[in-house]
């Protein structure tokens, strides 16, 4: 298998990682590369500011950037990834589904549409066929899916690991990374020596976005999940890996070893990006750490660690690579179920 | 007034600042420093590393560090402070009350002895009552009074000023400082570019002084207050001041007008440490932040901001100096409070 | 005395430390501010994205701001501040000196021209008499004054200081805050757990500037100092404060001793905001630091330490708060000399 | 081939980089870990506080941990890999090398004797003659090699490229990693938002090493190389990568493009960890960068860039990965030098 693919917004900070992942890619093939107006008919070399701490791969340092835009794009790419800004992939994701093309995008437009599937392949993978609700009301031959936010991917697998226990209520403080608001997104005179509480939108995302992820579907419709979810969101000066606390309340209350089974339990996915296991769950105390454990598993591992009881239920602490797990490799992989459950 | 005053522990980071905090002061007057066995006998300056970002004040430089002993200290010192490593002052502190002297103490022993009052003047003055309980009980001349733990201190004026809504449980993560575990305490190769979600035995002690400091005091005996406390603390790559995530679940369910006039109108104490107003409260959904905020009333005020309501309460965020409202300022404040009402 | 004055760029990073400086000033009084089109008719508290951490004057706050534009400015300004980007200062100060004003500049345009003072007022106030060269030439009735680049300021107090040992040769490697670029010039992607060995132009200006301010005047022409300076410069993690390592090879081979005296010696300016003593000398090889000792002196004074023999001359290091000796302190202290030798 | 090694000082944070080489090296196997007397007798998981980014090898982990003592390690050892502390090391290396052992070490003790080799490969691998000298004078089977220092070996091999320039002077400032001083050697109160111009001993180390290394050997005895060295060593917030900025003034008065070719025709050692091209050159004048550069080649390239004309040479800055490059990947180097060419 073979599928061409076209990556929107391949300069930006998920773009490069997107092509990080994508260049020695088993199924996919780099075909076409979009950026802004300014950037297209330009080099890739030339137009992306490429920070990713491992060379451009020199195939695609020589692509000549295009616009982004259907009639850009050859017909004959299969699969679109997307890590366009949400008031740009607004405009033109729709389009490029109308024009036949399946996007998989990491933008954060139109996540909560009610026939938009927003999926984690590890948990809710059933939630493609949604695919055929949006086909139908809209009349397109392509299609959108979505992956969530980096700081719900971090939690959410945690979390679907546990709600056999019957799960009512969530309370997560983000330590984020600054990756998490791209190249330019934190100046350094913001975060060094300090902490920001506050990511604009980020709280609301990981509240809404959780429930559906988390939610039945029956075929026709995607109900939400019942639980509770309350989040805090924080900025810290670390470069990539959200780190997590989360306090989970629990109907049936578990002891901590059982929570710790259910976590080192989460089924991975039979996709080349699902790592094995889907959660790595530490003993110690003080693990996970963003430095020490982001790159687990190339990036797609969550890890866990600090399970403890509380009078509710369990607190623990959870850690994805926010700009790997949390939004490149999460479009890759949803990529990949895609191509796998013949959607393309 | 002029109280000669004692520092035991005087060239570790809380016994600088401590220092810092007394040099200058209205009624305090230094009259001796204590240190290791090896420090004793050499001038201040020799022994201290002195980290505090403004020069040793000339008269402290030289004077000369004595052994932590009662025999070592002079009969007429009123009052003495301790920043002690809790195993030290476990066996040091008694000793010294024993002999006479008033304690108040930074160091985490006793904290939870039910003889030992554990004060914040503008939250529980009363339960500096206790000291007669505690002379009656242990036969001292002296008393030994504590101040709670740096994270306990940033929460818990906010929380006192949230209790008349009636305050049922609380869930809080906290960003804490480096300098919150000493100069040699967080190594750098620890922390930059990452955050440790661990820091032993200090949720515990957030749970369990929060609710002795809230408790009721009857002139004989405290109860602690029965609001559940769970924490989740993680060290943070900033040099000083904790921020804290803080949800409260609050039985009368005030609108978040509400709880921003409770905060804003938590009342200081009429001594000369005591910030006016006690919280700061922001507007601004990114504040408090901890480079920007921490010196906020000479690092004596608790900050807050970011109030919004959840389902079962508020959620907000505060922030407090670690080094100065949280031990060294909190330690003088308790100084100042024993002085003003005669235990000395 | 009392001047009024005005700030051109108001909201920047340097303007916000202008206003810091010049609110509580003994002599100037802040009579109008300046920012973009955009920010005009503006609150100064709504456009300034405040970052010094101390609150805004509040009456500054309400301030309105109006364009940059001499005929936005009362006429009754007797001295005008401009921390402008170089490339809007270079149309803009002209204006305003032809306009009648004395312009105190911190921005990079124009510091070569051959008829514009270049000041450091302990350094070479003399220069300042360039004025009646430019007011020749130009025809101007007000004037254009400028302070050198932050990283020149710190060095060149040392090296002036060093001259009469006959100063040859200069070697300086700079460790720069990320303040110096302004509040979003260095992303936290780019330096977090990094160091960027590229300023663009810093090292020139270092080169050309240095040997402008050492130069000779002789009441028509200034020469450059004929001393080769070579210059590498460096963005490192820190907020404030510029570290330098300097080589100066001195022909008339002076102790150590010897160095150091000098630089304790170097004279300060009898104007406010001149430190006592201009140099801070170190015994202590790992001091300055900036941390520790951006704010000697309110931020006004150089550390220098670690004074060596090399076989040459000498090695040491030294220091100075970027945006407060480097810029804004720079700007308001040259004013200060304008305002006391009747220039306004 | 395969040589049993034994690694000294295994659980320090030279020991773990040295582990986590040596246990894929093709060539090497490990066949004794030691480490102080009190972790002697316990598993390496248990004693070493791993702290290198990815997991310790599972085999490694279960290993028995040693005394550090001839006695303690097997006959049948081929190669001792050193990286005690130097005081240690200066009892204990000579006493492996009398018994027999051939030791690579990264210790500072012995690397100036007269008859003590001090190689890196790619540079001066004909010194390792030197150890018939030893073998003479001092009566030993084994023998002791020395690597250079991290911030020496940062530099030596862009020198030794433009030797044939007629390499005159050199002047460098560095700026070194957390890493360069072990797990705990930097607190971190010490470096957040701060830099220390100083480091103990390492001008010194960088002046007198780099001129053995570039000296000439006769077969009998070595000449230091006449160029003066002067450095200025500094303390940054990175936790790994020395970035250095180096003046070199050279007789010949090469172009930029001569000394860009020069650097980049550095020959590699035909030895599995020596990389290919030696040095990496960047046209970019903001690169090397330590984050982005520092693991190119497997943490064994260095990296050059920003070469510029000076008035008496060129200037330009280097980087290397001061824990593989400069360390643990230096002794290894060693290893597979002594290996190849008999020496064991």
């Amino acid at each position: 298998m073979s599928v061409r693919v076209g990556v929107l917004g391949a300069t930006g900070a998920v773009g490069q990682r997107l092509i990080q992942l994508l260049d020695p890619h088993p199924d996919f093939e780099i075909a076409a590369l979009t950026a802004s107006d300014e950037s297209a008919g330009h080099d890739y070399r030339e137009v992306a500011k490429w920070r990713v701490d491992a060379p451009i791969p020199e195939d695609v340092a020589s692509t000549t950037v295009v616009e982004t835009d259907p009639s850009a794009v050859p017909d004959d790419v299969d699969l679109i990834f997307s890590s366009l800004p949400s008031s740009v992939g607004e405009a033109v994701e729709p389009a490029f589904a109308e024009a036949g093309y399946v996007v998989s995008s990491n933008s954060s437009n139109a996540r909560m549409d009610d026939d938009v599937p927003l999926v984690i392949p590890e948990v809710n993978a059933e939630h493609m066929q949604l695919i055929e609700v949006q086909r139908d009301e809209r009349g397109w031959d392509g299609a959108l899916v979505k992956n969530p936010n980096c700081s719900t991917i971090t939690m959410v697998p945690t979390l679907a690991a546990l709600d056999s226990f019957g799960l009512e209520r969530v309370h997560v403080s983000t330590l984020q990374a600054v990756s998490g608001a791209g190249y330019s997104g934190v100046s350094s005179m913001e975060i060094i020596d300090n902490v920001v509480p506050h990511i604009g939108g980020e709280e609301a995302k990981m509240e809404s976005e959780s429930r559906k992820l988390l939610g039945a579907f029956d075929g026709a419709e995607l109900s939400l999940h019942d639980a509770e979810v309350s989040a805090s969101c924080n900025r810290v000066p670390t470069i990539d890996g959200h780190l997590e606390n989360v306090w989970a309340e629990l109907a049936d209350d578990p002891s901590v070893g059982d929570v710790e089974d259910a976590l080192a339990a989460a089924p991975s996915a039979d996709l080349p990006s699902s790592p094995e296991p889907l959660v790595k769950v530490f003993d110690e105390p003080d693990r996970p750490q963003p430095r020490m454990d982001r790159m687990l598993g190339g990036g797609m591992q969550v890890a866990a660690g600090g399970v403890q009881e509380t009078p509710a239920g369990v607190q623990y602490n959870c850690l994805a690579h926010n700009t790997i797990r949390g939004a490149a490799g999460a479009s890759v992989l949803n990529g990949e179920l895609l191509a796998r459950d013949g959607w393309l």
